[in-house]
């Protein structure tokens, strides 16, 4: 017998029969001897909808009202599943988040989670209970009521799990798993058996927008098994787990991209404390958020800096950087919009060389020019022009050896 | 400096545009320098449509679960409403029925306050912050949600006034007060300054539907000044209140009739005891509430009983009764939908005779035949033919000196 935690996103519980179709998957879990625990967001739309009445009652809605607003989603989602289980004749309980209670800080809208209490569920279990956990929404300490981000759902599954020692996290969602890369680029591209969480954690931040990156966080940090499948079918899909020997033999386990940004770039900049802080502050505080930055090595004193922004934040960011750089007595500002970031991920990559130089080459015997590089431990990213995506994708999946079935 | 609960219902805040007209009120109240306590129901239908889901999902969802889904329609309202207020330059702030926490027993869908505890939202007062709660809500000692019923907020709004002993509990509707009676029926009829507990109690159990029961029985015994006024306009409206002398003065507050009940009759039941329990214990085990009962003197060890239930129980009724009366050896059944009950209700019926006489007395000049009686301390009614309905209430409302304007 397992404790499985399973996770049902707003889609799958979008109408009152797709409610029912979650209720018998559960009902099945649990009849195969499993304790059940199941996560469920609000239903498809009514978030937005809540989004949208906020939106029409002011401009700037308090955040702790905001959470108490779009958090009634999933109590309404928690209380129409239990009631679907208890109809089937299954013992099933719903808990919001101040129920369980799962704790968080007081970030409103973008809370953590900091503690989760097992007493009531595990009582709950000990009687043959389904427990149905609203998800994405917690309580701070002195009683407000929090919610996680797009995608918190993801985050309090896995929270859950880790508190109650689950055995496995499923995420039931409507693709069948992890992918080397995306199949509506790369026909090609498989469904990874499993995937380390660094690796997820890369994959995730990068475009393949599988899981909230926050719950990946959590599972790694408590050793939690995600398993993402499919909620259509009983197909086993990816585990995102723990980094073991057979992941490191291979050196690249994916291939994502990102058209979402653009690049600005500050030329000659004076070489010297400060100056850094003095381009960069104007965009935190207008919450505008830097992906990557280059500088280079400095020429007479002189350096270029050049960065990757939301491309959605371009217009304003650009205004800002102008500004600060004719304050610092830059040259210029230099700017473009039809960039992608390519990126290759694994953790294979640790152990072996020349990874990223087979990239440079593989994406150069194509003629596409590479305009920034950036590397982590597990990640080689490229910025290259946008009209390159597909190509680059499909040339760099087949160089590292992912056109064919992993098993 | 005063204390005021407000309660808004369904559709005072039904839409965004009429919240924001109620933030305005509130915030006029706050203005002339009062500390305000607004109870709000959710939006108007939007209960109705949570219903409506847990009708399609199951034939008899759990009244837990059935709790846990309705009560989200406040948290939804008060939400808006605390940033309206806010977005106005207010400090204002929201809170759930377990926030607060408002304790009742654990009887879901029609639960009983218990306890209110009003540390909280003593605090939130001294601040300066104009406090938001969600009626019709509260949680048991083991944190589960519950909630009061049909028109629970008022009961809320009563409740948190006593708890933090307010000076008044303004409940703001869409009537002006309560009048002598209908005035569709009788455009003379007034407007009542005051009206004491127990003849709110008469008045809003015998037709007048303008609070909760339970908020006039939970006012009464707290001693809460119940001020029921228009929520379009700033006229006084009906304060609900302890009894004074000039109250007795009054013979006759007002006239109310109920057009929803049935007579049922059993003839010539035999007198001997534990026989009403025969016929009443299907009935009551069917839920099926009975209003009045009468039993006459018996002759020759037979009796004749009467009774009325509500016309939508009428078939239901009928057929359990006649079952229980073969049983019982009674000659037979008759019954009539065609009913109405009139009632004339005051406090200076106490102190005062002749009362009753002058009623049947009024009727019977307009040869209107009564079909039963049944009197209280404060209030006689009689059932006649429904057809006479909008007559007596007529020729009461003016043989008893209603017919003009109160001061």
């Amino acid at each position: 017998m397992a404790l499985v935690v399973q996770k049902y996103g707003g889609t799958s519980v979008g109408t009152i029969e797709k409610i029912r179709n979650v209720a018998r998957r559960v009902a099945r879990t649990y009849d195969d001897g499993n304790d059940v625990i199941v996560v469920v967001s609000a239903m498809a739309g009514e978030t937005n909808k809540l989004v949208a009445l906020a939106d029409e009652m002011c401009e700037f809605p308090s955040e702790r009202e905001y959470d108490v607003l779009v958090s009634s989603g999933e109590q309404v989602s928690v209380a129409l599943l239990s009631m679907c289980l208890q109809s089937m004749g299954y013992k099933a309980k719903s808990y919001l988040g101040w129920q369980i209670p799962i704790y968080s800080d007081s970030a409103f809208s973008k809370a953590r989670i900091e503690e989760i209490s097992d007493t009531n569920i595990r009582e709950d279990l000990r009687s043959g209970t389904i427990v149905v956990v609203a998800g994405f929404q917690g309580t701070d300490r002195d009683g407000n009521i929090t919610t996680f981000g797009r995608g918190g759902s993801d985050t309090s599954a896995v929270a859950v799990a880790a508190a109650l020692k689950a055995d496995v996290c499923e995420i039931l969602t409507d693709v069948d798993g992890v992918y080397t890369t995306d199949p509506r680029i790369v026909p090609e591209a498989s469904k990874m058996e499993k995937i380390s969480y660094d690796e997820m954690l890369e994959m995730a931040s990068l475009g393949s927008k599988v899981l909230q990156i926050r719950s990946v966080e959590f599972a790694k940090k408590f050793g939690v098994i995600v398993h993402v499948r499919s909620s259509l079918n009983d197909n086993p899909g990816t585990l995102v787990m723990k980094e073991d020997e057979e992941m490191e033999t291979v050196l690249v386990s994916g291939i994502t991209y990102n058209k979402d940004e653009a690049k600005i770039s500050v030329m000659r900049v004076p070489d010297m404390p400060g100056i850094a802080a003095k381009l960069f502050s104007p965009l935190s505080e207008s919450n505008i958020s830097v992906d990557m930055i280059i500088q280079n090595v400095s020429h007479e004193g002189y350096t270029d800096l050049t960065f990757t922004v939301p491309r959605t934040d371009f217009k304003k960011a650009l205004k800002l950087v102008e500004e600060a750089s004719a304050k610092i007595g830059a040259e210029g500002v230099e700017s473009n919009q039809s960039i992608a970031k390519i990126s290759i991920v694994g953790v294979g990559m640790r152990s072996h060389s020349g990874i990223a130089s087979k990239m440079f080459t593989t994406l150069a015997d194509e003629g596409i020019n590479i305009q920034m590089i950036s590397t982590s431990e597990i990640k080689v990213s490229c910025v290259i022009d946008d009209k390159y995506t597909e190509l680059a994708v499909r040339v760099l999946h087949q160089a590292f050896g992912l056109d064919k079935v992993q098993d």
